[in-house]
């Protein structure tokens, strides 16, 4: 591991917590069964709830006789369109063009299998699902539009008729006269891509329960954004914000999946605000299929123009994303993250990406880990190699001809990113080394032909710059507060609007807060995802953010609270507060170990309000934000060793390397284990995974999530470049693993395959699909 | 009603809500059954909990058998005091020498009859009730020692032999020539009065729910305090304080009972942590006669020293109080309030307090309404009444010859208290017109002897400035803070470490916010009485503070609320701040009608953290502390018409007068509704509530609370002086009806029965008393 890194935000000197192995404190739960996940909450006089949906894929919804329903035991309540008119959820973030701002939750017009179109209320979950079976819907058919580019034929029948299209967004970012640079270039590779619709599997489902009293509102839920839940919540309502709480608990996996407020979740709070008694839903497999927003579903035709000496003269994409029946919350911003940071870590004189969005008869596409990364990764890597093998050149010497030194930085991409720090190079190089070594031992004989395949990509990490997010359309400010607490008895409690969801994060705010605090670590308590509690987030944890910005908050918090303990402690002890030192239990003045205060007693005094200097305010309770002046900078290169059955098509993926540099890290252990996650994600995109439909839209999918038999070793080497942007230097690693994994695998393949590399373009590299192409 | 007053902080110009009679917003709850007291508390596997009480006044427990007990159906658990080892609570406010700093919540050696031994939990309360009578008890009983004159006699046996006395405490306060003073007096009046214990009945028994998860304790308890149950508790156990958390939800009426915590409800938490599940106690009328803690107790040996002229010389009191078992919490400060509030309204030369505190075998004594201050007003005042007697003065025109002047204010009287604005005589002159009319009506001639007396006093509220309390030895700071925070949809949360205990604070802080901000008061919202939400108060709802002190932060807070939202919308506007106004729904330049932006949208801006002025951050949440440089002190003059009947001793109230300023009238109805209720209690005082112990220790009451048949119509006028202390002028008005009536009454009757009059000493004025007096 490195830690040389430069910049101005290096460690603490004498750092005690950030940068060890802290055991994960949340593990005490979550490996005993004692986590705090939805599907446990169980209220007095609780009801069940099962959401209803379409079983066709578009059609009028003419009429939903709920007679029988009612009637059947145990039912409490039927609510049919008719009975949510008005309730609607925002398009949060809005692109050029698009028309469609909210949606209604019932709608009377069903654009997907899957979408609801009632909820059945009983007093227990079987009761409710046997009344479900008894709903008459009476649906009109109206054809199917299966694909973004079907969706955008001239003869595709409209989802939405008023707007003469299926065409959402159409516009171009970055470089206005890059195409006439493909005019002249040396080499011109081509290529179209399509990326598989996959959908993001954690562990517990989404799930919700509700409960009205009182006037307010208290929703339990599965989220990554509690505030988010809130206020889209009781807008649809039109209730005062301050009158719903939203309790996260502990969320068991995100993933993107769960930044979202779904029409579901919304059902529910309108059912127990009809019953006046708490309501329970869980999402079922068959709900997650067709329910749980999906993401990546796009295709992509890159050119990639190179100089005779290989240099990259230009980078051109046509993006043409899937946004399935409507637009999501995220809309097309997948898509446009996908276009901002298609120019990774090369140099390219020219850069544009041009950017359209349509809707098609499928479940609406959202958020998945890695947020357009992975798609922008696998078509410019794939180019690369395709590049490389066309011009006879290695794929690795090529990137690095191109690659942006580390003396560039910081520098600002075509597409407007300024990239901090690192050192791409070296992380590629490093990873070359590490490939090396595994060359040594020789490949079985087994009939099958192998690879070795490589992707660099820089990710974008820590959203965001408020200002950034407006240009964005986002209704969000990209700033996190923290709440630093010190009790009389010296325990600190920490309380930021970010959220745990599995990947450690109370663990590294309590790593943090000790260390800059200055108190032993398990006098810190961290505590998030209640609204009632947590200071405001608006966008929560998403976008590698909840470190970087919400551990940047917990950094100046503990840095005010140090402060006030340090000026309470020179006005008791008359010393000047630089010349003292706080050493977890106690305050010193430096080089006399005779004079000092208890911590407690600096405590007690500032709660008591006794005894504090001139114009400190009683308490210790500080109440800090952090509001990033830019995004930050995570960057990785990864390979892949495949064998691949050339009888089957089968891959086998025989080794994985990841180099991954994230700034400062807090905790090394949960920087691993997310990278790992997230290479395994990225395994199944690039392997397994994908929701397929038929022409009518039905789902045909058999959805198969990696296991451990598709998923070797992964060894991981860790950089360590401080970003010079957050307090701490930390940048986010939380999608990091899923960015590079299918590109090294596609280009593994692609060299295993060389008569067919050209053709490697479509994810999943299913066995089927590679089948087909020898044919 | 006089708004006249002069002070530095008056109203605001242009207020809508302070001063009107807004309804009270808690009453929606509290009147139609949908309170949250914790008697309505049902969690899942609830137990209960029922304390076993000691049957006699003294003896050492030998042995507790818990084995029949414990074999009972649905017993859970028995707690006997070798498993509350080390479980302490403590004795908060020290008086000079006091030795016991803590106690016990299970003793070997009990001290009172309803002392707690053991507990026992079970399946449901009567499987709790029926086995605690299974209990074997190995009692060796002591002698009794019944009242404070017993007590501090030379051959009284100790209750703690380890002290060698039973005397606390005995100290002087004043001034040390005080007795010098009586010497060459021209009149000296001494009496020897002595003050029955009395008791706290609020409608809400003492009630908890403890439950134990995941290393928290969450405590659902009647509470005037719930940071002080908080702190207490997690010493008690050892806990973080935040692993602590105390809800209080609606307090049922508190009256200074529920400022103490209990060994009950300790109890009752180590009981839910020893179960792992909730336990939910709620206090009986036997333990509520036994348990709660009592108040007023005491002796007082009283001379006043007059001149010829009748200017007063001097007032010496010896004050003994029965502390009951041992110190309480509060321990001797009501004997030391009684001491500091003695001088009332008027000039002395010398004023000076023996102050002595000795222990009983009786349940401890602790806080009560008034809090020492009805007992200063019955010695003082009777004395006066006495020296107009013996004089031959009218009662009233003795008063207003030695009362202070309102040009004397502000004045520091002999006992070291700052009053701080009032118009004294004025109250009693206004009295005496108010009287004068019921004199026009003739009394029946039914055999009864009639008489009106009259009362004056001076109150201390608005607890306090830190640095007092700290030499009184409180471990609390007087400061309190509020939390006003604006959502994105322009409403407004209020939380506040003061309490709602039915005296209508979430309505009165309403207001001051509503006035504050600027918003119309449906948008405002009041948060109290859960230490997960609230702001740290140390001392919560005793002492006549939650409006001048918490009031006073919200004040404060509400003002800076409002300098930024108008300070964001001068930089939307491009206006400078001072040229906007905020009007309920906007911000507009004042005269330029065109020129406005909606609440809603600086709100929205403030918390996405857009378009914000430099240095302003982002959020709408404004914490801010009021801590009071000194107590501010309400004033009133009572009087009461009393018709005796000479063959039964009985007493009628036929008439009852009060005239009363506590500064700023916020909410004129709930003013008026506290003095009347206030009055009620004093009556009760005066009339007919005592406990009563045998020689044995052992309590013989039939506890009479006054019903409408004791009570008469209560005329209220209020006088409206604002507080040069507090922000916004107010003064507390909590306890004030209850510190006249027994002054006002004992007088009425004196006058009644003029040739008893010195001999009317002892309170309550039960038939018996006067009875006795007669023969």
């Amino acid at each position: 591991m490195d830690r040389a890194g430069g910049g101005a935000h290096n460690r603490l000197m004498g750092d005690t917590y950030v940068g060890a192995r802290t055991p994960r404190r949340e593990d005490s739960r979550l490996l005993t069964g004692k986590a705090r996940y939805v599907g446990n909450v169980r209220l007095p006089g609780m009801a069940y709830a099962v959401v209803v949906r379409s079983p066709v894929a578009h059609a009028r919804l003419l009429g939903c006789d709920a007679k029988a329903a009612r009637a059947a035991d145990g039912v409490l309540d039927v609510i049919v369109p008719a009975d949510a008119e008005g309730l609607r959820l925002p398009c949060v973030t809005l692109a050029p063009g698009q028309r469609m701002t909210s949606y209604p939750v019932l709608d009377t017009v069903v654009r997907y299998v899957g979408q609801p179109v009632a909820v059945v209320v009983a007093t227990g979950p079987e009761a409710a699902r046997d009344a479900a079976d008894l709903l008459d819907l009476d649906l009109e058919e109206l054809p199917a539009v299966v694909g973004p580019e079907r969706a955008v034929e001239p003869d595709a029948p409209l989802l939405h008729p008023e707007w003469g299209a299926n065409t959402v967004t159409d516009f171009v970012i970055g470089d206005p006269d890059c195409e006439a640079a493909f005019e002249g270039a040396a080499h011109v590779v081509e290529m179209t891509f399509r990326i598989g619709r996959v959908s993001p599997h954690p562990m517990e489902p989404r799930g919700v329960v509700a409960s009205y009293d009182d006037g307010e509102l208290t929703i339990r839920i599965a989220t990554q954004a509690p505030h988010h839940v809130r206020e889209h919540v009781a807008d649809a309502f039109g209730l005062p914000h301050d009158r719903v709480r939203v309790v996260g608990g502990d969320t068991g996996g995100g993933f993107g999946g769960k930044e979202h407020v779904y029409p579901d979740e919304v059902l529910v709070c309108l059912a127990a605000m009809r019953l006046g008694r708490p309501v329970s839903w869980t999402e079922s497999p068959g709900d997650r299929l067709v329910s749980t927003l999906p993401a990546r579903a796009a295709v992509h035709r890159g050119r990639l123009a190179l100089h005779a000496d290989g240099r990259f003269a230009a980078l051109h994409v046509d993006v043409l994303g899937d946004l399935g029946a409507h637009p999501s919350n995220v809309g097309t911003s997948p898509l446009a993250v996908t276009a901002t940071t298609i120019p990774g870590p090369y140099r390219f004189e020219r850069v544009a990406v041009r950017l359209r969005a349509a809707v098609t008869t499928t479940t609406p596409t959202g958020s998945y880990r890695g947020f357009g990364q992975p798609e922008a990764t696998w078509t410019r890597e794939r180019l690369v190699d395709e590049a490389a093998r066309r011009l006879g050149l290695d794929p690795v010497e090529l990137r690095l001809r191109n690659m942006i030194e580390p003396g560039e930085l910081p520098c600002t991409t075509r597409m407007g990113q300024t990239y901090d720090s690192g050192d791409y190079p070296r992380a590629l190089r490093t990873l070359r080394d590490l490939v090396a070594m595994k060359d040594d031992v020789p490949a079985k004989d087994d009939g099958r032909r192998r690879g070795v395949g490589y992707s660099c990509h820089v990710e974008s990490t820590g959203l965001g710059p408020s200002m950034d997010m407006k240009a964005m359309g986002m209704l969000a400010g990209g700033y996190e507060t923290a709440v630093l607490r010190m009790e009389q008895d010296a325990s600190v409690t920490v309380s930021s609007g970010v959220v745990g969801m599995g990947q450690g994060i109370e663990t590294t705010l309590a790593q943090l807060a000790a260390d800059h605090v200055g108190v032993p670590i398990d006098r810190v308590r961290v505590v998030l995802g209640d609204t009632g509690t947590s200071p405001y987030s608006s966008i929560g944890s998403i976008a590698s953010r909840s470190l970087t910005v919400g551990g940047g908050a917990v950094i100046r918090g503990a840095a005010r609270l140090r402060e006030k303990l340090l000026a309470i402690a020179a006005h008791r002890l008359e010393a000047a507060p630089g010349d003292l030192e706080l050493d977890g239990s106690e305050i010193r003045v430096k080089g006399d170990p005779r004079s000092s205060v208890p911590l407690r007693e600096v405590a007690t005094l500032a709660w008591r309000g006794w005894d504090l200097p001139g114009g400190v305010a009683p308490g210790l309770e500080e109440r800090v934000s952090y509001d990033p002046a830019a995004c930050t900078f995570a960057y990785g290169a990864h390979a892949a060793a495949v064998a691949v059955d050339p009888e089957t098509g089968a891959v086998e993926l025989e080794g994985y390397w990841v180099v991954n540099d994230s700034g400062v890290l807090v905790n090394p252990s949960i920087v691993e284990g997310q990278l790992r996650g997230g290479v395994t994600q990225g395994i199944g995109m690039a392997l397994t995974e994908e929701i397929v439909y038929s022409d009518d839209g039905q789902p045909i999918t058999d959805y198969l999530i990696p296991t451990t038999r598709e998923v070797p070793d992964i060894e991981v080497v860790l950089l360590e470049t401080p970003s010079p942007v957050t307090p701490g230097g930390m940048k986010g690693v939380g999608e990091s693993g899923t960015i590079g994994p299918p590109a090294a695998i596609g280009n593994a393949v692609a060299a295993a395959l060389p008569e067919l590399a050209g053709r490697v373009t479509d994810l999943p590299l299913t066995p089927q699909v590679l089948w087909r192409l020898r044919g």
